[in-house]
């Protein structure tokens, strides 16, 4: 079996963890797949001390260049520690959030140097490349309703332009690379998506 | 006043702490400058939390990208957040350590890619370059007595070597750029070494 590394994508609200805890239930049940599920940042000991210190909000003084290279960091630890051999021994890794997060959270929303932040991720990576990442699109004022924010008030309309933003990176980013990252619309039932997902996923294992 | 950003480098033992603290009396005393002593990594809050990463040491599954990574990440937090602000208040500002022990340590010593680490480099010091580099070069020999190690068992001799690298490493990023990185023999009384200092801190001051 060869390992493949399949990652979701997309703003907070969409729905990747819902769809990966699908995704995994098919490759194992019906694919009989050896399956691993990650989080980006986090999931090994060292990236979630690097996890708390991103979300500390005590850290708020944090430089957004720090911000940047610690989900580099953390990413580093996951591949090194755990992605590399997963897929060095045939699992199919499933991983919530990959470097296209950092493109679009840091790179589009955060406005830092594009292509400074894309050679980050090719260091953070480690030469780890997904095989298939799936983009849950998602309209920015449906993903916040689902995260209960109903009312906008100043900063969350400032925050509402962020994710704007980033959605706009993540949809960049499926133009320029049609063949690794499928755009899936999020704003459909669970099952809708989960078999286009099924789909996708079942192409690449055949390929 | 102009801002100035001064380097102390060397191995462990080398005396870069001594002699910072020695520059900055001089500066502060005879010079009436504003100084500012950082270490690096660390002094800032956020760039603590990520030392203490580093150094914990059941962290010892860490990669040597997520090593490097932290480094940087530390290091844009205090070049942002102290660095550049004391800069353009007209300070001299003295760094125990910056970006390259980085090159010497992980790129020499560790032998990761130096290509790589130049670019981790430039994106952690986001934007600045020490006005001068004082490299305190000393024999490991030297250097490891002074830090209480007089019998070399295994592990320490595998040790002695990575600081061997890490010492060329260091002189050759001196050769590289003879006009910033100034090689200073570690092997003296401390005020023969002080004085040189001086002269070389009182020549950029001037310049």
């Amino acid at each position: 079996m060869q390992g493949r590394l399949i990652t979701f994508e997309g703003i907070d609200g969409a729905g990747k963890s819902v769809q990966a805890e699908e995704l995994r239930r098919w490759l194992e049940r019906e694919q009989q797949r050896k399956v691993l599920v990650l989080r980006d940042p986090g999931t090994s000991p060292i990236a979630e001390q690097i996890r708390r210190i991103l979300l500390d909000p005590a850290n708020g003084a944090m430089s957004p260049w720090t911000e940047l290279l610690l989900y580099e960091a953390a990413r580093a630890q996951l591949v090194e520690e755990l992605i590399k051999p997963a897929l060095a021994q045939g699992s199919v890794v499933i991983c919530d959030r990959f470097y296209d997060s950092t493109t679009a959270y840091q790179g589009y929303g955060r406005q830092l140097d594009l292509p400074t932040v894309m050679q980050a991720n090719r260091i953070g990576a480690c030469g780890v490349v997904p095989d298939l990442t799936i983009l849950l699109d998602l309209e920015v004022e449906a993903a916040l309703q689902r995260k209960g924010h109903l009312a906008l008030d100043r900063l969350e309309r400032e925050e509402r332009a962020f994710h704007e933003r980033v959605r706009r990176g993540y949809l960049e980013l499926a133009h320029a690379e049609p063949g690794r990252v499928k755009v899936v619309k999020g704003d459909r039932p669970v099952e809708a998506i989960a078999k286009e997902i099924r789909q996708l996923v079942a192409a690449l294992l055949a390929g």
